[in-house]
């Protein structure tokens, strides 16, 4: 089965117009007609090839919401017309104790990730920037009525990502919670611990968003290029959650958390970061980080964005945008998250 | 009250013999009858200066045991004749949120350390390396009967140290926990987590104490300086407990915790420590620093060392010993921890 896509043709170069090939639809696959396809800052790392060598040519795009147009004989989850999803991941080998624990992400052979990725079956993963695609129907989600298909879209990626560390780091009624960085990851985190019932503070470089920032759920805002910022807000929170992959003063963000208060990154900088211990120990302070989140915790979320009415906050663009939009994500001029219509990738 | 102790004088130089005041046993006070002072790692660092100046002269010690001798009007849950112990604090506010919530060492006004610290009446407290000490009777706490006294002194810090971390972090049935460093609070880790039901897993230099350790509790050992024991041991455990204040290779460690697995310093080494965060985020592990423990779990880790009928591993010695005693433990040539008999203070 061909299909029309969007693809780097090689580290650095601009997205071009291509055509692929997606893999029969197996047993317990799913055909998905793709309406939209999210653009994330790892799309842009992949095809710059700073996360190392890929694939190339590289059809990006792991935040991808479309219709069931075809489902193999063993699927009962999904149904044709079916309005689904597919986030980072298209596999994993299923019998791992993480993969048992649905922690898929964490696989012990590998999850396989939604492009540049090597599949099971030895061939390479392409992603959603395109107009259709074939998916393991286990690792399909199943999208909510009631969410606007393309503001959903970027739940695949930011929304799981920012909502499994709130999650499991208790985000929630009688929490403070601040998020640094409101971008596509920041301003969905900023709704999701809101409607979990935490006290919201975002941690922005400057004060320019904040008007948004309130209007998206926050209860504070504080720009982190004031110094008094550090003091003011020593020892306040119970849970900081890092969207930013910069190198930051780790001990300086540290320095905000309550006794038994978590620092969590979900980006990681390139170089290593330091940090004095003692800034743990002086209030049992921890430091983590989380990458992404397990199928069920994703339909969760997904449920959970719906029952809460709320989804991402999206400029939606044709395919033919994507370069200058990659430009735009760099930056940080959107608000907040590119969405591909992959309606005009149809020829 | 004038009790005979024996003082560091000034930064690096030894102790000797002198003379000190103790104040009137208040309302609230209990003044104790010293039988045994530990010599914990952090008494050598105090008076050779390591971590700033200090009022000299210093009389070390924050790990003591002892009788009572008389108590204050308000004193209820102690009595004359009671075996009791004093650990590294001797007061707090007691009104903060951290002190309502029995995590007095991280008092919002600070804690008062047992020895060269300022007490809430502004005289300089002094430790345990004498005959006689007053303290208030909410930070005193109730040696069992069945403990050694001698063997039971380094509970105080060692066992404290090392016991609220394996109770937060959860060691127990059916959890893998790694014990970096056989000292003196490596070896009272390995006993405590033992007796909570833990697997536990020794990680030393070398396998020059192996014996001992295994012995102590261990179900396994291995030497660090053994490259091997980094691939063999990968992804492996739920809690590492690092009880070594020198600079270790943070990612190195991390990379042997399985999926939420946490690495926890209880010493901080005098220099920032660098890590890369993808070592966190590959698998959501957590490292953070935890500093002794509260009062109520102070007492509940004794009352669990005596119903699992253990303590330290002690070797006792005269106060005239204790520089020589400074520079073994310096050495590490100490199983594993020196506790003074202080009636060779009398006099």
């Amino acid at each position: 089965m061909r299909v029309n896509a969007y693809a780097a043709p090689a580290a650095g170069e601009p997205l071009a117009p291509t055509v692929i090939e997606r893999r029969e639809v197996g047993p317990n696959d799913v055909l998905i007609d793709i309406e939209f396809a999210g653009i994330c800052h790892s799309d842009i790392h992949t095809v710059n090839g700073d996360w190392g060598p890929q694939p190339f040519p590289v059809v990006p795009g792991h935040e991808i919401v479309g219709i069931v147009a075809e489902v193999g004989t063993d699927v009962e989850r999904h149904q044709v017309g079916d309005r689904v999803g597919v986030g980072c991941m298209v596999n994993s080998c299923g019998e791992c104790v993480n993969c048992r624990n649905g922690d898929e992400q964490y696989c012990v052979k590998g999850m396989v990730p939604t492009y540049a990725g090597t599949d099971r079956d030895g061939s390479t993963t392409q992603g959603g920037y395109s107009t259709r695609v074939v998916v393991d129907a286990d690792y399909v989600l199943r999208i909510p009525a009631s969410l606007d298909p393309a503001a959903a879209t970027p739940l695949l990626c930011a929304g799981i990502t920012t909502y499994a560390p709130l999650r499991k780091w208790g985000a929630g009624p009688g929490t403070k919670v601040a998020i640094v960085g409101l971008g596509g990851l920041g301003h969905v985190a900023v709704k999701i611990a809101h409607a979990l019932g935490a006290e919201v503070t975002v941690l922005s470089q400057s004060l320019k968003k904040q008007e948004d920032g309130l209007r998206l759920g926050a209860d504070h805002y504080y720009a982190t290029s004031d110094p008094d910022t550090f003091t003011e807000l020593a020892n306040r929170f119970d849970l900081i959650l890092n969207t930013v992959s910069a190198r930051i003063d780790v001990d300086a963000y540290l320095g905000l958390l309550a006794v038994d208060g978590t620092l969590v990154n979900v980006g990681a900088p390139p170089e290593p970061l330091s940090l004095d211990v003692f800034s743990l120990i002086g209030r049992r302070r921890s430091f983590a980080g989380s990458m992404i989140g397990g199928i069920a915790l994703t339909q969760e979320m997904l449920d959970f964005c719906a029952e809460h009415d709320f989804a991402a906050d999206v400029e939606v663009i044709p395919v033919d945008y994507v370069n200058e939009a990659y430009e735009r994500v760099l930056a940080s001029d959107v608000r907040y998250r590119f969405v591909i219509d992959t309606a005009t990738l149809a020829g």
